[in-house]
Formats: structure tokens, C-alpha cells, sequence
């Protein structure tokens, strides 16, 4: 068995697509977001992608029907300017060669249609829970940086100390080594639970790049039933104790 | 070394194969239901499958003669319709890549053998004990849900949750890539031990989808055995503690 | 990198070999027994096997040089007879892919030397200790258990009860798919030490089979000094406490 | 994707250059020798090795643009004698397989270079605080003994009893089977901390071996620090408690 197995659904023609990636990770930001987008652009799925780096499951469908665990490819194409494709999935690869191999794979079907520009979306995990969280970037030049401040990100020494770590990080240092322009947009999380605040950050952070609209109506209703149960645990909490850290929510 | 070596016993002529798969795994149910057809069937091996993704182990029969590990492939000749392939063995691959070759292997037997319709068995934990265990079920198209549902298998919304894990779950995902249909049957088990309960409620449906009949004495004692042992268990529970959940059991 | 480096340091021409192995594992049985057998007969290095699955390490000598770790055959030429072909080293392959890649490229040198039987030699942790520790066997085939059973050897309905895990056992399972006769002799050990006298009752049966004699000086002085040990361990203990499992020592 | 990737940066003609290995490891002692090497010597970049067998993980510059890890060479060119080649990175394989594969890969190089002889650069951890580290050598011929001891390099029967471990000890233990001369100098660490006195210790041999003068200030002020940091430590523990292995320092 090869390592990847790739099932073409469709064979577009797209315009200098631009790569958008969000798989499953810190606080489920990237996967989050980009499952999302794919949902309000109507994204369709052209590429699947198996691999024995995935777990060796299948989910099951409410109608009792099993697919593989898998990364997908969607496209959007765009009025004007460049089509989207977007990466999402149950999983990244287990392992460190297999998210090597994977991403490796990703980046020649990316080059073969032509694109080259990627945005990885990601949450950072500040360890407590933040109200307003910033969006923080990391590019593979100088020129992208400038580009990313005009967009509202921010650049901070430092943060995230251990660099990007996954898919995330991988398709910036291996898109770098052949040239492509790319950029990782983390979303500051408390990485405790699944977390749309972040996801929506990113989203809108990342609509602006690709000159896009959306709507974020349930993302807000998501954040909004989050903030609920947040400020009710709270509200329970001083009888038993009040720690400094968590005193500004709410 | 090859990563999987394949030895054949005999080279038999099979119409159109059914692949029946039972590897060990939760509860051991599986295994159990396999090893019961094979011997109810008087089914012959016929491949031998050996492979550096099992154990480097040998087990030593009772003349003190030693065998590697394997997976073993056993086919019964049906008088009207379908022949019979069986998969049983003594281990599943332990990494996921192995878990990924060796289905991969076993499909490409099977097809060369002309088989296209898969039911693999396996045990569901549902973590307490379990009277009356259904057999629940996952297939790669809707259309089998509907036979299946008429051999008296159960389809659950989220269950079970985490999909299928194994070689039980891997024949139907790279099967369904390939268009083979296929069906696992899941048998509830507590998990707790080797359920030949479990095991003979996922043969009787079995038995119906294949057109066939067998004796079940033997896994009938041995879940009298169990259920006498846990009866007595229980009866000794009462001076320490009667947890709620077991109440129903006796 | 290839997985696996030969370096060659003679060419002997050897009549029929035997091959005897004895590697690291279950109270380093095998290892005393082989290399104990290496230095009575003098037995000359000559082929060293490195692979990229032993550790990445080497071993400092008293003269401040380095050696790469590394498995090793000896030869021992025969005056009348088979010669012998002894395997030692400094570890077993890592992973169990490792294990079954280096016993199959053992069997293939094995092979271009005419090689036909097999002894691999180890230990069976009993989990206490043994003052006349067993010689438990396990071969390929009846008409060796029968040979084994002349020469001493035991053998003994489920044990061990798990098989033969690592070289000792997949010696015999891939020698058995290709018709290599062999056996293994298991000196039962408490497991808990480096174990000269389990080493000392393998190698006495060993020789038999071989038709050899050698020396037992130096593995019955060690064996003393593990006894006067544990003697004088168990002479403090009354004071604490005495279990019946050590009380027949002494 | 291959399992190295390697991107050369510029072509340098070099003149029977000698390898200088120092990458993470204990007290992370070979990793500051090595990067205060090419700091002072002011050696440059012209080979970046990349793999899968390093993390997937990019690190984030101050200026916000990203690098994939790896590992690098940068070569010195000498006046007289031969030219150096420093070996210095991120990580290094995470995996034993990894670890082979990357240091054959270096040899590699190397060799097509024409280089002959190796130094590789590591800590041996004693596991207490040691205020006048010795540096200890291992070497893969015995007149590479004899010049190291001229050196000030120590020889220790049984130490480090375990050997080396990773590349330090690859590069000598692969190299040893090209015929390659190479020898490790392990400075004693505790190996509590990032130990610049003791990678000054290892640096100060060096130089004299490979006939150079580099400045070290920079490596004494962080040893000032830490032995600054130890005494005040040190002093607050008396009223607490003063363990015998201490008393010596300050």
C-alpha cells in the first residue's frame, strides 16, 4: 500500500488558488474555522486524502454508512481574483514522519493547480481564558509580515515561544523551502475546550486577506453559549475560592 | 524482508467469496465468532499470512512444535451460492501502518479471489455487564443498512461514537475505496472479558445474511459458565455494596 | 542508509554449520551461554552486523576506542562433523519490525553457508528463585521435541505459556517457513539477575547436541558467588520476614 | 518525500576539512561549543539539512519570519592546514532509525568533501555540580588516544559506562567503518542546565587540536552567572539543609 491514497471527486480548473488549512489542533481553532468557511462558501470537495499516518478508523454516518478518516480539499471559486482551496480533516498525521509526508503531499497537489499562497489557521494556547483574544502571525517573509499588520495581526516576540508545531507550521517550512509565500494566523486560546471566540478571530482576520465576506452568526452563537456557561461557573465559584487570573471575565 | 510474507496451503476455487473477518480485539468477540464458524464449518486454511507489523513472537502447541504468529485465511465450499473466506489470527497489526498493509493485503486476496461483499465482527464496550447484548451495525451504503436491518441488526445514532478502530473498521473503509460492499456487526460487550456471549448474538445474525446454519452449543456453555460466575459474584456483592447499574443482572 | 551493514572480516569455508544464538534477554541466559561458549571454543568473529535498528550508541573499551553496537557471528570448525556458527551481540533489534528484519538477514547469511539446524538459547522468567533450574524446549518440528527429550531437555504442556518473544523464538518461526530445522533451549531463571547457573544447565545440553565438550569453570564460580549472595540475603531475612516461596533455598 | 532534503546555499572548495559535531544533547554542552565555534570563527552557512526525522516544527524569528528546524553545516576557511566544517542544528533524530540516517547522510557529505577525520563535541552527566569539569575522551584508534591525552583530554576506564549516545557517538561508531579517524570530547556536566563552563572546557582542547585561538569571554560570563546564581543558591540553603555533594562548591 502506498503511504497516501488520494481520491479525485472532481477535477477543477482553478485560478491561482490560494491554500487555506485548519485541521484539528489547539483548541480546534484551525479546524474550526476552516470546517466554517467550507460551510458558508459552499465549498465543494474535490480531493481526499487516506493515509496509513492516519488512525486506522472509520466514523460512522447518522445513516449507519462509514467513511475512512481522512484530510479533504474543497474549492470556492472566487468572482474575482483567486479560487480558495481549503484543507480540513479528522486528523493530522500520528506521526512526525507522517506529518512530514502528508503536508509534503498537500504542497504538490497545491503546486500542480498552480498556487502559491497558503494561510494556516491555529490556535496558541495561553493556558486561561481570554476575552478578546489577538490574533498572532508567523510568515515566511518579511514582505508578509508588513502584509499581516495592515490585516490587524500581531507579531510578538516570543509568542509563541516553542514556534508551530503540526501541519500548521510544516506547510509554512516546507512551502518555504519551494518558494511559496505563506502564513500561519493563531488564534490566542485558553486550549481548555473546542473554541469559536478564536476560530472567529482568525476568520475574520483571514476574510479580510482573501477580500471575502462572511456571515458569523453561529460562530457568535457558539461563543456567546461558551461566555453563558463561562460567567455561571464563575458566578459559582466565589463560595469556593476566586482566583486573580479570572476576574476580568465576565 | 518483505512486510508481509504470505504462505499458501492450497490454491482452492472459490464462487464468488464472501470474507468473513473476526481478528481479536474488544471482548474478544470477533475472534470468538470467527474461530466457532471455522470449526462449526470445518473450514480449511488455505493462506497463511505472516508479517513484521505482528509480534516477533512464536507460540508453542501442546507437541511442543512451535508457529509464528499470524493471520490465517480458511474458506468453507457452499453447496448453493456464495463460498466462504474466514480471517482469523492470533494478533492485529500493532502499529497503524501495519494495521493499514495488512487489510490492504487481505483486500487484494480477496478480490483476486472474486469476492465483493465483506461482514466483519467485532465486540462494542459498553464498560457494564450486559444481559442482553444487541448487535449493532456500520456498512459502506445505505442499501446495506436496509438488509442488515432485516437480519435484526440495530443502527444507533453515535453508537458507537469513536467510529471502529482495527481491522474490523479498515476492511470497510479501504473496502468501500475499492467499491466492495461491506458490513460490520458489533456485538455490546462489557469489555471486561472474552463475551462468547456477545460473540453468538453477532454469529446468529451472521448466519442469516449468509444463509446458513450452525450449532451453538459450545459458545452456549460457555456463557453459562460466565454468567453462573458472575451470578455468584454478585450474590456475594450484597454485604459490601449493590452498585445500581447491576442490579438488573441474575 | 541501508537498515542493516555487513562487514565482513573473514571468509570461512564451513561444513553444514549449526547455528547457535544466545542474545540479550530473560536473565541475559542466552548471552552468558553464547558468549561463554565463544570463548571456550575459541570461536573467531567473522561477520558483524550493524543495523539502524540497535540503539544508537557505541561502546567505549578500556583503551578509550569505540565500537559500533552490533550483533556478531563466530565460527568454531569442527573436527569431525558440523562446524558451528555462534550469534551474539550487544542487543536485540529495537522495534519489531527491527526484530524481524536482522533474524531474516541472519537466515540469509545462515543459508549461503549450507546451514540446515538451528538452537537459539534463553531464559523463562519463573518470577522466583530456583535452586535446579529446568531446561524447557520448544523446536520446529515432533521429530526434534523427541531428539531435545533424549538429550535432557523438558517439555512442558503451556509452558512458557505467552510462546518465545525476540530472536530465540523468530529463529525458529521464520526458520520453520523455510523447512530450517530448529530448537530452542529455555533455562528457567528468576529473571530478577544476569543468571550463570540457568546459562550453565542450557550450555550442558547444548554440548550434548553438539556432540562437544567444553569447560564449566568460570560459570560455576559466578554461580557460587550469586548463591553465597542470596544465601546470606536470605540469612538476614528471618529477622524481617520469611516467604514460603524462598523458604526451600539454602 | 525523501527522508533528507538537503539545500545547499553556496559551493565552498575545501581543503581536507576536519568535521566539529556539537548538537543538543546533555547540559547541552556539544550544541554552545559548537555555536560559539561558528560564532567566533564567524563560519558560514552552505549546507541545511532538513528531515522527517526531525520534529515537525518551525521556529519563529523576531522579525516574525519562520524556519523550518534542521540541521546546518558551516565551514571556516584556515590560512594554513586544513579547513573546518561545524555541524550544528536544532534537534536531532528523534527516532534511533533517525539518528542513523542523518549522521550516514553527514558522512556523506563529508567524505565527498574529503574530509578524514571527525571531532565530535558532547556533555557527560555526573549528576552533581563539578567546579573543575574534566574533559573525556573516546576515539575510534589507539593512536588517537595517545594524541588526545597530549591534549589534556582524560581517559577513564568504564567512563561514561554506558558509551555514547547519538550522534556524538554515531558519527565516531559509522565513521569507525569508513575508515574515518574521529574522536568525541565529553566535557562533565551535571547536566542540571546549560552548561558553558563546561562546553569552555571541551573548546579549550579543541582549539589546541585543531591548532586555532578563539576568544571565550562570552562563555566565561555565562559560567560567572550560573556560578553566581549556584553561590547564592547556596548560601540560602544552610538554614534549610546542607547535603554532603554541595559543600565543595564556592
Amino acid at each position: 500500500m502506498k503511504d497516501i491514497l488520494l481520491v479525485h471527486h472532481e477535477e477543477p480548473k482553478l485560478n491561482k488558488p490560494i491554500l487555506v488549512e485548519g485541521l484539528p489542533g489547539v483548541g480546534n481553532v484551525g479546524k474550526l474555522a476552516a470546517d466554517h468557511l467550507i460551510s458558508k462558501l459552499k465549498a465543494k470537495k474535490f480531493i481526499s486524502i487516506y493515509s496509513k499516518h492516519f488512525p486506522p478508523q472509520v466514523l460512522i454516518g447518522d445513516d449507519g454508512v462509514i467513511r475512512l478518516v481522512s484530510n479533504d480539499l474543497y474549492y470556492h471559486k472566487s468572482k474575482n481574483g483567486s479560487d480558495i482551496i481549503i484543507l480540513s480533516g479528522d486528523y493530522q498525521g500520528i506521526s512526525q514522519e507522517g506529518q512530514y509526508e502528508i503536508t509534503y503531499e498537500v504542497l504538490d497537489i497545491f503546486e500542480k493547480f498552480g498556487g502559491s499562497r497558503i494561510y494556516t489557521l491555529g490556535g496558541w494556547s495561553v493556558g486561561k481564558l481570554i476575552s478578546e483574544p489577538r490574533v498572532l502571525g508567523a510568515t515566511t517573509s518579511k514582505e508578509l509580515v508588513e502584509e499581516l499588520k495592515i490585516a490587524g495581526v500581531q507579531f510578538s516576540m516570543n509568542e509563541p515561544a516553542g514556534g508551530i508545531v503540526g501541519a500548521a507550521g510544516l506547510l509554512l517550512g516546507l512551502g518555504q523551502l519551494r518558494k511559496i509565500e505563506a502564513a500561519c494566523l493563531m488564534g490566542e486560546t485558553s486550549g481548555y475546550f473546542s473554541d469559536p471566540k478564536s476560530a472567529q478571530g482568525v476568520l475574520e482576520v483571514l476574510v479580510k486577506l482573501l477580500g471575502i465576506k462572511i456571515d458569523f452568526t453561529e460562530l457568535e452563537k457558539h461563543s456567546k453559549e461558551i461566555d453563558d456557561l463561562t460567567a455561571s461557573l464563575n458566578d459559582l465559584k466565589p463560595a469556593i475560592e476566586k482566583p486573580d487570573e479570572l476576574r476580568y471575565i465576565g
